[in-house]
């Protein structure tokens, strides 16, 4: 038996057949289409086809199919409410998906299906309580608990970049100030980078961007940190203590088992969790006698999309 | 078929039976004793015997029993990990209370079990996902999720008054700094009172204390603003926004159906809530397109104790 794991993106939708250890046995992909959903749907269920007959696999060993979607989703409806990325509206996804293809289909906003994939098949595989932060050009993230995915009353997922760690801070595009994202993501971290090397024209990480600072990116830092830059030292403190203190936050809210780590800043591993974890034993992970949560770097990586949205049905089986 | 609550405090214990429909038809109370908590349980027992017996109910019609208890509580276990108010530390209550009355017991911390309480008999009994937020000395509540309690992986209630609303700001009993308490709290109320009564010393609010700043308490400012105080009004204004700033926050995570207000600010009733609403719509409830979430008045008041711990025990039947 398999589970089969649809990751629709604004540029391409990718099909994949999962294992019951969260391999991924085969896989394709095609471009997002300026068609209808109702079409694009059709579509993948020709994907979908296609790539069981081409790899040999009976279509009666797939038991249900998971689909991780941008947007807000109503998963208990099987509704995308709407999407940006893919200018969808209140289209129901899993009516017409199980039209298609005649399997039990289970939708879900892609980040939420992402944090439940490293529950069920990646690094929090030992844990049930989990809060994952991706860490990319915002902060996004998703709540598991006891193993199910939090989709809240109305399917909305949840949007952990946007609780406020500094009144008045820096504006925000929710339309508040000092959102945890404003200093937590990938790109409070450049913009940090940033700040510091104009302060400090000496800094070696001037040499790491070709005395180009439009070349900063989320490692400059973290490289020139360790080839002993002080200056980078002091933004790496910084960052640290930005997502360590939104990460107490949720210590207080949830008491987790773990968080996950995932997103572009995630590739500084253990570098990163180890501070972090410094950080939050300082503070006691957020108050006195709390347990300690895990702090966890994501390993689903590129194929947190498909496994991600297998994972959702993988879940009752 | 009743159920049994068991409101356990560092002054007293109160026992009350409570109807399906939430309602206390008997209650006792007896003073908390500087014994062990074993010795304390058995007490409690023929408290609850005399109880049914002086009201002649039948002790078979008692299906269960619910305890509120202060501290860290562990409700799978049904382990009292501590108390600061009891003193109590590691103690199996749910084994000691089954003991003594051959009824099933679950504990859980009494913040916690008054939520639930608020869902399953009080404000929010159309509700099913509810944060509670409790505007006291501090800043306390609790979490239900599809009217389930939720008490994190390990027992530990949830703290979501240390969530931090200002980095840096207000220094904190928990260790950190800007908590969400530190704003919110009827102590913060007060301490905004006297900080701007200070600053305008032809405030009406002066009138209202005779003159003397330590009279002042969480209610003078909505006095003294209804009679037409503008500094008054400034009070009240900033004390919205900071109470707003965090449940904004808690939509963010949770999109909850409904959040219940309780403690001593929640007397103002509907001139708070209406301002929070508004304050909630300004800002899109947190995030664009999130769905709005009620917000209510605690209503259990004085019997949130007894039938919050009832509560625990009525949500199976």
């Amino acid at each position: 038996m398999y589970y089969l794991g649809v990751d629709i993106g604004g540029m391409s939708i990718k099909v994949g057949v999962v294992d019951k250890a969260g391999k991924i046995v085969a896989s394709s992909f095609i471009k997002t289409e300026k068609i209808s959903p109702e079409e694009q749907i059709e579509k993948v269920g020709v994907q979908i086809k296609c790539l069981l007959e081409s790899n040999g696999i009976d279509y009666s060993l797939i038991k249900a199919i998971g689909v991780g979607c941008p947007g807000a989703i109503n998963g208990k409806m099987g509704i995308v409410g709407y999407s940006s990325n893919l200018k969808w509206t209140n289209f129901n996804l899993k009516a017409q998906l199980e039209k298609v293809t005649g399997k039990p289909v289970r939708i879900a906003n892609d980040a939420d299906a992402a944090t439940l994939g490293e529950v069920i098949f990646g690094s929090a595989k030992n844990y049930s309580t989990v809060i994952m932060i991706t860490l990319g050009t915002g902060v996004g993230g998703g709540i598991v608990i006891d193993k199910k995915l939090y989709e809240g009353p109305n399917g909305m997922s949840s949007e952990l970049g946007h609780i406020v760690m500094k009144r008045g801070g820096e504006p925000c595009g929710c339309g508040r100030r000092g959102c945890f994202e404003q200093y937590a993501s990938a790109t409070a971290l450049i913009k940090i980078t940033k700040k510091a090397m104009l302060k400090n024209p000496s800094s070696t990480m001037w040499n790491l961007v070709d005395g180009d600072i439009e070349k900063v990116n989320g490692q400059t830092a973290f490289i020139a940190e360790k080839q002993g830059d002080k200056t980078a030292k002091r933004v790496i403190n910084e960052y640290v203590a930005n997502l360590s203190e939104g990460l107490l936050d949720f210590c207080n809210i949830f008491r987790p088992d773990a968080f996950v780590i995932g997103g572009g800043v995630s590739n500084e591993g253990k570098n990163l969790t180890d501070r972090v974890v410094k950080y939050l034993e300082k503070y006691d992970y957020g108050y006195k006698n709390t347990p300690k949560s895990a702090v966890l770097i994501a390993t689903l990586k590129n194929d947190a999309g498909i496994v991600g949205a297998a994972s959702l049905v993988a879940e009752d089986f």
